[in-house]
């Protein structure tokens, strides 16, 4: 088998088989086969696409590509989730704490956020001393010991996948339905979970703004999930406008622990509700008709303390500080804090998710380059949401700044990211679809 | 401009502009763009396809990466020739002397064998002490001196083209017209010539083993060079069987020497004739109405010496031993020699061009990957063509090896390489098509 045989059998629009793409994952990875070679498959994938089957055998390769954690040793079933990126998603930080309180195990590596969209693991290490870079070893004592865990990836979870991505970044390969889902399943898979709850964002802040696209790659990744014994859940939910209030990262830690102890934005805990219930209904191995029982259960112990205590539990476990989850006062705070206000009143008729997402980055809450420093103090809050009426004079948002040169550009974005109308607007739905798969 | 934004444009199918090409091309020949990058931009090229338009503007791009070849200060005018490549090909040795015995300056920069294909550069090291590699200076002065010179490509003769074919080989795509076609005239634009006449190959001992290829990448050929300002003629000629008798080095050029004589295979004398009477009738700027004429007029020059007299001028003012030209005997010479006999009678239906060139690479004249050794003397001679009637006990072949152990396996080649008739079989035409063009 060559490597240029493979490239020449994808260009001309062929289906690879299951050796063929299992020879070129594995030769990328050993770093036999060159990334021009790679550069030159990733661009005919692209064009010419992948089957439903090519695309389970991609993500299984590169699945197999490093370690493979298996935590059915330790403990009778584990649950993920994943969200396809957004602005002001928290949602990881609350849903997780739920549901290892309702006794279902939690373990879940996470991402940092890129551009617009922020991810948990810069949030998480807004907390003082908290440990992102836990070791194989070290991911499953804590499985087994707290039932939850959320680690940051290890270099060798997928490496296929991360050597492939860095070359899709640079080579316009990114936007392919089959290598997005096989970069996405590859690492769900890696990771062990027995169950999947998948949180496909669409619109303006997400990175599937059609919803059409967002119900085609949550249809392929429930697939692939489904055809290698996973039990998968699918929601396709909005993000026109940010989730929550909270947009940057102490100040998301903070909405979430206020979400954990009953209270946050309403939009907020409902999202947090229903992704912790279809996770809760995964790991007892029941179908959609338990689906609001299991939704009932995760927000009760938003209400009773037990999602707080749990939350508690994994910043302890993980050697963060405490006292900050007790007092979130004791977060980084910004030096400056200044209202955005529009000199109109009016029904929100939009609320530009992106423009919000990267005003953050421009405050310094995100990055423009990967492995660019973030301050995880700034950022800002959205005080009103598609529907509301905003009255003359109020703040729309509150910006939070360690840089008052930024103030200026960023308010000036904002401005522009708020649309009102004078006649009422329809609320923005919070989910457009759910897809489900259960291999049994 | 981004290198992967122009990537993207070209995977989604959009008409590159002359500076986003330009850029492109730039960058990749100083090492700003990547591999990696130009193997993607490759093969988004290689299926999205490209415009004329485009198609001129990457030749011209890599026609000026490098040295750029101007040689109308000291000659009135100068014509080159290209053959796309073919087995038995020693076209040039015999034609570029006829051109510049009628007065007309040949400069030719050629090139090496690879695979089945042989190379003019190499069957000119036959002659002990040839000197290929003239640099832009020498190659000049001979110009002038001598009217006829015929070199290596100077490294620095669009070395886009040679670190484009360097990737397009390893990343599956080198069979693009555009490609294809941009990378023979880039060189050809850049080596200088007002005229070019093109041999365009077609059949299974070529790279455009169908008709309607090899007349698109003719058409596409001469219209690039037409549009900028050069007088082209493409002939579409036959490589269904080899061309001439001789298929080796040392071999051809006795055999070319032959016809410089007024001897040789009548179908290579008619094939040089109309290369060279194209030749003399694009040095003249006359139209086809001209061409019979020049034919006669290069006819005459086998004929009365004056053409064989250009060919020892030619090898004595680039260091070559002239002895060996006047006493091929002297050529290089194979230890072993032999007959290759099939046990049959009949009319030659097919003798297979591709076959025949691969035999010649097993007896080691030519290479299978670049920078491989190849051995002068060996070779092998065709005594039968499509349409002769083979007595029984003839042989069709004989074979020139310096290693015994080759000549079996070849042996064996060969027999299936010819089929044959018991009716009458048409001999193969010599050219298909001839696609003119002239920028005035």
């Amino acid at each position: 088998m060559h490597a240029s045989q493979i490239i020449a059998r994808k260009r001309d629009g062929h289906e690879l088989s299951a050796d063929e793409i299992a020879f070129f994952i594995d030769g990328f990875t050993r770093g036999d086969i060159p990334d021009y070679q790679a550069a030159a498959w990733l661009m005919a994938v692209f064009i010419r696409g992948m089957s439903r089957r090519e695309t389970v055998d991609l993500t299984m390769s590169m699945a197999r590509s490093g370690d493979v954690l298996d935590l059915s040793d330790i403990l009778p079933v584990s649950i993920d989730k994943h969200s396809s990126g957004g602005v002001g998603d928290k949602v990881t930080l609350v849903a997780l704490p739920v549901v290892a309180a309702c006794g279902v195990p939690a373990a879940k590596m996470s991402g940092r956020g890129l551009g617009f969209s922020g991810g948990t693991i810069d949030k998480l290490e807004s907390i003082r001393g908290f440990r992102t870079g836990l070791s194989m070893a070290e991911f499953r004592a804590q499985a087994k010991a707290h039932g939850i865990v959320l680690s940051g990836q290890s270099a060798n979870l997928a490496p296929a996948d991360g050597k492939l991505y860095a070359l899709r970044d640079v080579t316009a390969t990114v936007p392919s339905m089959p290598l997005i889902a096989s970069s996405i399943m590859s690492k769900k898979i890696a990771a062990g979970a027995d169950g999947i709850v998948l949180d496909v964002k669409t619109g303006r802040g997400s990175f599937m703004p059609e919803l059409s696209g967002a119900q085609e790659l949550a249809r392929l990744m429930v697939d692939i999930g489904v055809s290698v014994g996973r039990r998968m859940a699918a929601l396709i939910s909005d993000m026109n406008q940010p989730l929550g209030a909270a947009v940057g990262n102490a100040l998301e830690v903070e909405e979430a622990i206020a979400c954990l102890r009953g209270g946050g934005p309403r939009d907020l805990r409902e999202h947090c509700v229903t992704v912790a219930g279809h996770m809760l209904r995964l790991g007892r191995r029941l179908g959609l008709e338990a689906q609001d029982e299991c939704a009932a259960e995760a927000a009760r112990t938003l209400d009773n303390g037990a999602a707080f205590a749990k939350l508690r539990e994994l910043v302890g476990a993980q050697g963060g500080d405490v006292r900050q989850i007790d007092d979130p006062a004791l977060l980084p705070k910004a030096q400056y804090v200044d209202d955005v206000i529009v000199p109109e009143s009016g029904f929100v008729e939009s609320l530009d998710a992106l423009s919000v997402g990267l005003a953050a980055v421009e405050l310094g809450a995100g990055r423009e380059r990967k492995g660019d420093a973030i301050d995880h103090a700034v950022g800002l809050m959205v005080h009103y949401k598609v529907g509301d009426y905003l009255p003359e004079g109020e703040p729309v948002f509150t910006l939070y700044a360690n840089d008052e040169t930024h103030l200026a550009q960023v308010r000036q974005r904002l401005e522009s990211a708020v649309l009102l109308s004078p006649e009422p607007v329809k609320p923005l739905p919070m989910f457009y679809d759910l897809i489900t798969g259960d291999p049994e």
